[in-house]
């Protein structure tokens, strides 16, 4: 099943999309608002999956479906979680700088809250107010859960994986250092955060999804060209079910919980990267400083995940960079 | 104008409460919700205004109010931000571990994304999984903003502040260290936020509000015996205007932000803590070592604000330490 919000107030409206992302049809009935779903998901899934199964074989009739009249799947969240759990991105990151990488990053999964109130759709434009903040994408994947009881482990955690999607979190490089030497975390350096048009339920992915890890590509493009494509299934250090259980260690999560796996990436960078930090880290470390700058205005980013016949899975994020009061 | 939530489902049901906190009155047919309230503040205010004239002068009859009823008044929320505005209590932390303070502290707010899904009721326990976790409470002020827009400054920060209360930010000390060291900011060691029984509107404060602070000691009292009663009104280096300006400086905040003060705190802690850690801290420096412990399982945590005449103005915090699955 795919869902999506049409833009509509602060919460949009719950449709429900084709498989080939071409229909859809509204969802009010059963639920008017994706959060709304999600808050009563072992009710409401069922009869949205039911009317996915109608829209598909043509028993009822959807309407066309444009991507950019979408909000983010889930307009606002309660709690946006990201984590950064292809460890070989951030061994690089350490690496060009000249600094170990502590061994328990390896062990202990590395998250931090992230602004759940300032989601975007995916044809949004990214608003900024200096080109001089160092302005990134990153791309990666992310799963949306039901109520997690703390305390939830292993196995257990992947039960409360109930949606899959692909996101663009977007950075500002040149504020992070200064935000991370304070200790307390991103905040100014973590803006917004797109998404693609559609939340899917796992089983869309077939066996590109093992329960815990999507074993697919993820496309990172800047102004048409390719920044890279590493497998979100490779070098995964922690699964979602590991993410799950470090953030339900010491309290509950809420329905609608979005954790994100951190920019995808894979050790060697053979497929190229999934944010222009690493693909700057790459050059500092292979000619001692970087050639390729982060974003200017009017710089168009794409992400994208195919299935194994090339169809996009989620549909496309599709932005462009703008000053503030331009978009 | 003081609202509350009572416990209904996720969000609770909005009602006004009376200055003395004696009596309410459902609020449904203006708003179902704190957040649907502040969704469209601009047209829900005037007539909540209204109902609660109408309850102070007996045009409507209320019900018995009972504090314990009470959910958080936001029961969860898209956005909360804590600070750490009284630099005094962050110096006085570095100086018990022999670490200076870096002098940008007193010029940048700190600030840290919390966990806005994770609110609580003036009365629920506060449920943690060990004691070995070093529980402890951290007494605050908060204020509600509507829409902020990106890069606003100032005085215009103040006009965004719509209802303010006190919280308590529930911080499991043994797991902070680990924490801070990854840079990404505090997760596990942020579990609970647990809030007075209502948020009130400014002009309750009367003269104790000055349009960015409160200028009212903060009672902190664990099982009976007071811990501290700071002014938060002193000290506080980043009131909550710059604290705004600081949080919308690269992107907007949604209606329903909750921006936290941090510990309230006083140079000298003449009039004691809001929290074990500075106590332990002011126990370090003088006798080379901490003897206060961190809270128990069974002990009970008050955190109170009276005005001029001795009244609570938002209701009492009064929460027991219980372990999970307990509660």
């Amino acid at each position: 099943m795919k869902l999506a919000s049409l833009k509509q107030g602060r919460d949009g409206k719950l449709v429900v999309v084709s498989k080939d992302l071409s229909k859809y049809v509204g969802a009010g009935d059963i639920a008017p608002t994706m959060q709304a779903a999600l808050d009563d998901w072992e009710n409401t899934e069922p009869k949205l999956v039911a009317l996915y199964d109608a829209l598909q074989n043509g028993d009822v009739e959807g309407s066309d479906f444009n991507p950019c009249e979408c909000d983010a799947p889930l307009p606002r969240s309660y709690h946006w979680v990201d984590g950064s759990a292809y460890v070989t991105h951030v061994e690089l990151v350490r690496k060009a700088r000249g600094a170990e990488l502590p061994p328990s990053f390896w062990e202990d999964p590395l998250v931090y809250m992230g602004a759940s109130d300032a989601f975007i759709g995916p044809c949004d434009d990214i608003e900024a107010g200096s080109e001089e903040w160092g302005i990134d994408l990153e791309a990666e994947v992310a799963v949306i859960t039901d109520d997690v009881p703390a305390g939830t482990k292993g196995e257990d955690a992947k039960k409360h994986i109930k949606l899959v999607s692909i996101l663009n979190d977007v950075s500002l490089r040149n504020l992070i250092p200064a935000e991370l030497g304070k200790q307390f975390g991103f905040y100014q350096s973590k803006p917004w955060t797109a998404f693609a048009p559609v939340f899917a339920t796992p089983d869309e992915l077939g066996d590109a999804w093992d329960g815990a890890k999507v074993h697919l590509p993820l496309h990172a493009i800047l102004n048409g060209e390719k920044i890279g494509s590493p497998n979100a299934g490779i070098d995964m250090t922690f699964d979602f079910a590991e993410l799950i259980e470090h953030c339900a260690k010491s309290r509950s999560l809420v329905a609608g919980t979005v954790i994100g796996s951190g920019t995808v990436s894979n050790k060697g960078s053979h497929d190229g990267s999934c944010c222009l930090a690493e693909v700057r880290c790459l050059e500092t470390i292979a000619d001692g400083k970087p050639t390729t700058p982060f974003m200017s205005f009017g710089d168009r980013v794409e992400i994208d995940m195919f299935d194994a016949d090339g169809n996009t899975i989620f549909g496309r994020i599709d932005q462009k960079v703008v000053p503030f009061n331009e978009a």
